[in-house]
């Protein structure tokens, strides 16, 4: 087999293991917790339902992949939950690193490509990272508001830091923002925040 | 919340349950089943990977979308094993109505779009079509490769099955052709079919 479909399989296979990393947030109906494959998963097709609403022109395909790759260094780094302030410290570090190790599995010339993908979306600097970062937030969001707030509930997460964490939604998409208001008004009113 | 975008959001809470469904082929390291989402999730990824490999020229964004839902109807569907004879026989009506019921709770316009691109794929009739079940059947393939053939063991599969579900990939790309039959011929070199 030559060398460079080698390394797309090798690749492909160590991608597998994003499936075990588990996230703080719930399956619909109370279920069980969600890996990163799946939240990725459910991203991509959201940012193609929703892209109507993001608030510049998107390339739809560079969200959608950037959706599918954004959570991979956590094979390494482990799932990091957005309320855990101790963590949070060394979650650049440990993705750092991460990335190197798994995206060099791959032949340069995608290596570079997905790397630079991962980095756009972290550094939120692009039409489509601000729109996939909307979608990071608005996923996990209508899943535990379809929890009843179930997740926060369990963390004891107060009504300030969601909204500190999906202020980022506003800059993808105002109208998914108007959303994400409203539902977070509804269940700071039923007590769940 | 005005009615399009409610109607977006019931679908989006409505396809979480594909993470339910789960498959024949396991996770590598002899890990559990895997599930649909996470099966689509993975074939996405690859497919923008391999694309180089593709037959003919595919609109790369549109193969993803392909992956991404291509599964959705098994909500209501259940999972129909590669080589299980009888339940394929109902497989084309069971999925028919799932469709009708899960599509239809978008909007028109999405629902006809999404349900035009899961027909197509099922009609292997464009190159994005024939490239997708390329990977459909590769990324069960490569899994299974790395766990031994457990799940050909499991089922007592011979080989003549495998390559008559595998021959769909040539039409999507002769390359991944030539690394399916090194795999399966290795597979029956060591006993596993």
């Amino acid at each position: 087999m030559d060398e460079r479909i080698k390394k797309q399989i090798d690749f492909s296979l160590e991608i597998d293991k994003e499936k075990n990393i588990f996230r703080q947030t719930h399956l619909t109906d109370h279920g069980r917790n969600e890996n990163d494959a799946e939240h990725a998963w459910h991203m991509a097709i959201m940012s193609y339902l929703f892209r109507e609403y993001a608030n510049e022109d998107v390339d739809i395909s560079k969200v959608m992949l950037m959706c599918l790759i954004h959570d991979i260094v956590e094979i390494d780094a482990g799932d990091t939950y957005a309320y855990d302030d101790e963590a949070i410290k060394s979650q650049k570090e440990r993705e750092e690193k991460a990335k190197q190790r798994i995206f060099s599995i791959l032949p340069d010339d995608q290596k570079e490509e997905l790397m630079s993908l991962f980095d756009e979306f972290e550094e939120n600097a692009s039409p489509e990272a601000r729109y996939a970062h909307a979608m990071d937030n608005l996923q996990p969001l209508i899943l535990n508001n379809s929890n009843n707030g179930g997740d926060w509930k369990e963390h004891g997460i107060k009504a300030d830091r969601v909204y500190e964490r999906q202020s980022k939604t506003r800059l993808g998409s105002e109208k998914l923002y108007e959303i994400t208001d409203r539902i977070i008004r509804e269940n700071i009113k039923k007590g769940n925040l």
